[in-house]
């Protein structure tokens, strides 16, 4: 039964990849406060692993090496919560294979020094798709 | 120049509310960890008070008395992000005059013992809207 909402939420991952998805990402400020706000998911396994590409600023400060996260997609029909850990990769590989034409407005290829990949791991994830529910931890 | 972007942003808010409306509210978990989950406003006010309508349940445990909590509105096109402390509310007034139709489908009236109202009080927002960004604190 998760297995098929499970499978239907990573579809709604898989259609907000790159410049025209988004999602929310909540992070945990230094004074304890959630603070949620929209990020684009670069490339994405099921509802896995997600990869964000970005910049370094106030959000990857809030991560640190690693920091605990909680990743929303939603809509007036849906809800796909993941709740995991989320840490910055260094690995130059990885961060080519997430790079997408719209981060060259904002960096001059993968190799600039301001250009930041964020690897999220979900640990929980909380799924309302098709009007069915599945909640479990991977 | 803070104070149109607001207005913008209050604009999308309120276009947002009711049984079509939905945003990411962000509290944290017992253990510590950012959970991110789908809601739909039911009244608000400018970028300042947000009501919601729910049911007692995991989410409401969550709050308790009070509890910091920060709520995203978001397109490809725009970021709402406001932080700040929620309660539940418990003044029949208030709970009444939050109810919509949609809640019926869950509840027998404002009154029904099972029937949540949350208000969300911002303390800090960070806005980004038609390409200006805005920052601040309330």
């Amino acid at each position: 039964m998760n297995e098929d909402i499970i499978a239907r939420a990573s579809g709604i991952i898989s259609r907000n990849i790159g410049d025209s998805g988004y999602c929310a990402l909540a992070l945990i400020d230094g004074d304890g406060y959630p603070h949620a706000s929209t990020i684009s998911p670069a490339k994405t396994s099921g509802i896995r692993v997600i990869h964000f590409c970005t910049g370094f600023g106030a959000r990857t400060a809030k991560i640190g090496d690693r920091a605990k996260a909680s990743v929303c997609f939603n809509s007036p029909e849906y809800n796909v919560t993941l709740d995991g850990t989320i840490e910055i990769v260094t690995d130059p590989a990885v961060k080519r294979d997430a790079w997408y034409d719209a981060m060259s407005a904002h960096f001059s290829g993968p190799e600039d020094p301001g250009y930041c990949v964020l690897r999220f791991t979900t640990e929980r994830y909380s799924l309302f798709v098709d009007l069915k529910e599945a909640r479990g931890t991977i």
